[in-house]
């Protein structure tokens, strides 16, 4: 396997799933201000010995790329025009519609027939396209928790197209690239609001939920939020039943879990919990948590999923997909449980 | 001045508040299990000297109380008989119908003609009966956050019924009382929602929006949420514009902008901001910073409004309407910037 | 395997990786208060299926106490007396003089032969005498961290006895019992040192110095403190170096790191750091970094250790203990890499 | 008033207790990147106004440079050619010795005989000569809390000259400036030391022990540590008690009560406090706690200090002094008390 960029926080947390992997070899990586390093120098935790930071990849089976959009494209076209496999963790090969990269990317997509070609990586909705896909394009943090939240609710025509997501993230989930709002001090004892006039995460939100159900148009609101700590994404979303649709009252709710343990009854990484989930929950093991309820008072739908936004929401997944593409059990190296406290 | 309970965090900032305000002196001040200590033994940054924890008030003109509910209620009944002046931080005075506190608040009310006299310590909303109340019942931190985010557009009828509050709270908003989900190791590092069943804050939102416009009868759905930080409430409530009130587009926006700065603009502690605020930006002031917006994608009315949940969400408040009461600048005391970064 | 008393942060530390363990079981687990529920409704992270916490262990061959002191060792003298093997987490048989619990734990020791009998579980020091025991005595997680960064330069007679010990530990070090010095709201944001008047591991760390070197007298003084994290403790030592014993400058600081790593050399978990190691670097890890360095200007020995206290400080040591009883291979079950960041 | 460079964290907390000040105005401020901005629009918490950035400072009775070192020497120079008041927040008039600069600094000092000219501006020490000197050096971080911590044992000769000293300071103190270590991911549930091989601060604190006890030869390891939190710094001085100094047991602990308090016994911004302080309780005030203590086991002083690293430690202490150079009161401005919890 081989990792391209892997001094970001998805591309070294590839490297630590990859290293405990038992069916893989993670045999090269490349970064870009630290090629020619050792990755063990720029990463102690890794425990990589010799292994060094290339600058351009060797030859490997299956690569992650987890380069910043529109880089990773450049990087991966080349690569599948062979027989490589890819699991990209960037954006470039999200959105089936190539006209969406300009707006949401500013970039015009070098490659819209691949776009076709690829297969859009959340495991729980698209298992059998992956496993004989070339190209998987890994979702990013925000939908995997939001679609899944939503998923059984809108696959079943239970709730109207209005949907509001309200995300909380953890600052990891902003890259190891240095900023300002990611400064300690200004992050720390903080909790705001970002990204209001339309975040890159939803037409990838937009186009999944349209494509569980083909009469569903929906009309989401999605604010992703940050809150002072290191992994973790909270997602709270908010929809409304359709009349006549589930009963009222306590047996409504009994419906309603019926339908998303139905849903997710064979998910290895997907748990239905019976109280509002703890982010902490999830810390460094590849879950999803989801709890769905309804608000009586109101009759509206409230679906809280959460998971650790750099494995289940990043590198998890891949490596994930990759079990998949390769033939390997879908849960090898992923069976970590979460560290509590 | 006294203090009902100044050992919980409402109090304690009482009192740190009333030593630094430069028209009046905090005089006693009442504790239970610490009943007989020095206060700066418990408190040592109050710097109080030699100020005792009475067991029993003594006489004094105005009461702040930040007792339990119910046991507040029971505190304040007999001084409520004579003519001290009264805040309650508690909530048994905030809601106006007595048949609510069963359902909320698990006891049948004690005193409900004292619930018409009071007067709901919303500053903003109430400030010419506060001059002349005996009785004030400040609002809860929620409500406080999520009425004034959203007075300007019920009033105007701007926004349909169906409104969703999403909060997230630090951890002092949930008192100083042990309990595991304020323990240190179980709350750092981890987001939650609570309380899906229904928060008691909610009654107090409703009754107030409804007063606000009596055309309106809101379907709220309110889901607070801890975050891993001491201070600060982010709340983000989400509407959707009646069609026909205000123009599409960037022009909607400006005139929204109008709207608001129209509706605070008189208002000392309340300030429209041009970005989504920050929670640090209020540490430690009496500051409410609302940031009003429309999803222009799904003409949703987004806003934004955060503030220290013991400052403007309790204790600042508390003495903003003790100012009112007592006749003084109602800036008097509550002056301090807030702590940055 | 058996854990007596699972609900405290050792115990379930403790059922976490033994859940990953490759070649042992966990059957049979206890709790006080939560008795008669499913391990999993405690701690849903265990994903622990049908486990109940049982009120009395199961027969097991090797059984962990994560009981508070005096308890522990009550519950384990039966178990003592016939072939059970056993892992005490607890201080109970830690120190070699039954004199020093009344003292250091305010109680007579019930059962002094077994201090005899007892092999102290720092794994690195006491390897062979551990592989034979029926009893292990699992050290405190500040005795760790100091005795490990100290023994090189005891043992070799490199350092006079007047020695410093300066930690920081996150909040689990404190348990998870309720106090109002774990209140998150007290804890976060807080740095303070407790326990000046002698902290309970002090006589292990005494203990063990001693016995590494026999004309070592050691002069301790041990400063724990809290520092707002969940997980982790940084010691820094500082000893002076015997005049003539290394080199200055450079070279003394070459020779210094040659014994270190010779001291470690085939360590599995124990591993000699080129900077200041952060705690970061260990978190879930069994790792325990160490960084001698000297001070120049002052001929001073300092060296700096750190490791997750919740794991080569508490559950992960226990198990690498086991492991050894069990003839199994030192690392089973240990092997995790530290998440990061 | 006139504070130049206000855009790191001890300029733009200069500009919040400025504006808070009873007696003074801040009339102009500079920036380097910011120039030309509104102070509001990058400090909205200031509620500045119209306030602007500038390149220039215009004329100001008193200027606070808030400039790196070097540089800060450079802007400072011309000023102090005319009669404007200097009180110097960088290191560049803190040494006595010119060839210091080179080693500690690697800049050659521009301007030696204004070393002389310079007082070092640690209030409690240098009153006198700060109420008339046109420059004064106010004093690092973690000199503040060493020299207070040591200054009365130091001055009365009660230890010998080995000292340890051991700070933990949260990461405003490392500033505004981006790095990777201060980038939240990586700071944030981390503790780590660093400057191992000599900390700036060192020269500093060894020439201010030396200045208080002629035949005092100090011989200083200083360890800093970075703890993730925000604001505060606790240090933990060790030292040796001098035979015959003080009696033994605890009536020399009551001796060294006596010594500190008498020593400190008209500091409005020294408290002695009776167990060990925590960084909480200073947050925000221009506070210095101090704690001293002995470890009768081993005879050793053990003296604990802690403060708000931006208050006591930077601005707040530049503004006691202020006040002192302007003839007002000390404690002008610098009542607030600490915000708790």
């Amino acid at each position: 396997m081989g990792i391209i960029n892997v001094t970001g926080y998805a591309g070294v947390e590839l490297a630590r799933l990859l290293s405990q992997h038992p069916d893989v070899w993670l045999t090269s990586v490349t970064g870009r201000s630290t090629a020619g390093k050792k990755l063990c120098d720029i990463f102690p935790h890794l425990n990589s010995g010799d292994m060094i930071i290339e600058e351009k990849l060797e030859k490997v089976d299956l690569v992650f790329s987890a380069m910043p959009h529109k880089e990773s494209a450049e990087e991966l076209i080349p690569l599948l025009e062979g027989d490589t496999k890819v699991v990209d963790i960037s954006a470039d090969f999200r959105l089936k519609s190539a006209d969406d990269y300009p707006q949401w990317y500013g970039f015009t997509h070098p490659a819209p027939r691949l776009l076709e070609k690829a297969v859009y990586g959340l495991t729980e909705l698209y298992r059998e396209q992956i496993k004989t896909a070339q190209l998987v394009a890994n979702p990013g943090c925000y939908p995997t928790g939001a679609i899944l939240a939503l998923a059984p609710a809108v696959k079943s025509g239970l709730i109207e197209p209005d949907i509001i997501i309200d995300s909380k993230s953890g600052l990891s989930g902003a890259g190891r690239s240095l900023s300002l709002p990611t400064h300690y001090a200004e992050a720390n004892e903080d909790t705001t609001a970002y990204a209001l006039g339309g975040h890159r995460h939803l037409p990838e939100i937009i186009q999944e939920l349209e494509l569980l159900n083909k009469k569903f148009s929906p009309s989401i609101t999605f604010v992703p939020h940050l809150v002072p700590m290191t992994r973790g994404i909270l997602t709270t979303t908010y929809g409304t039943l359709v009349p006549g649709k589930i009963a009222g009252g306590r047996s409504g709710e009994e419906e309603l879990n019926v339908l998303y343990r139905n849903f997710y009854k064979d998910e290895h990484f997907v748990r239905l919990v019976e109280s509002p989930p703890h982010t902490k929950q999830t810390l460094g093991s590849n879950l999803c948590l989801i709890y769905p309820t309804i608000d009586r008072r109101t009759s509206r739908l409230i679906v809280i999923s959460c998971m650790d936004n750099l494995v289940k929401g990043a590198a998890g997944q891949a490596i994930q997909n990759m079990n998949l593409m390769l033939g390997l059990p879908e849960e090898a190296g992923l069976e970590a449980l979460s560290i509590y406290p």
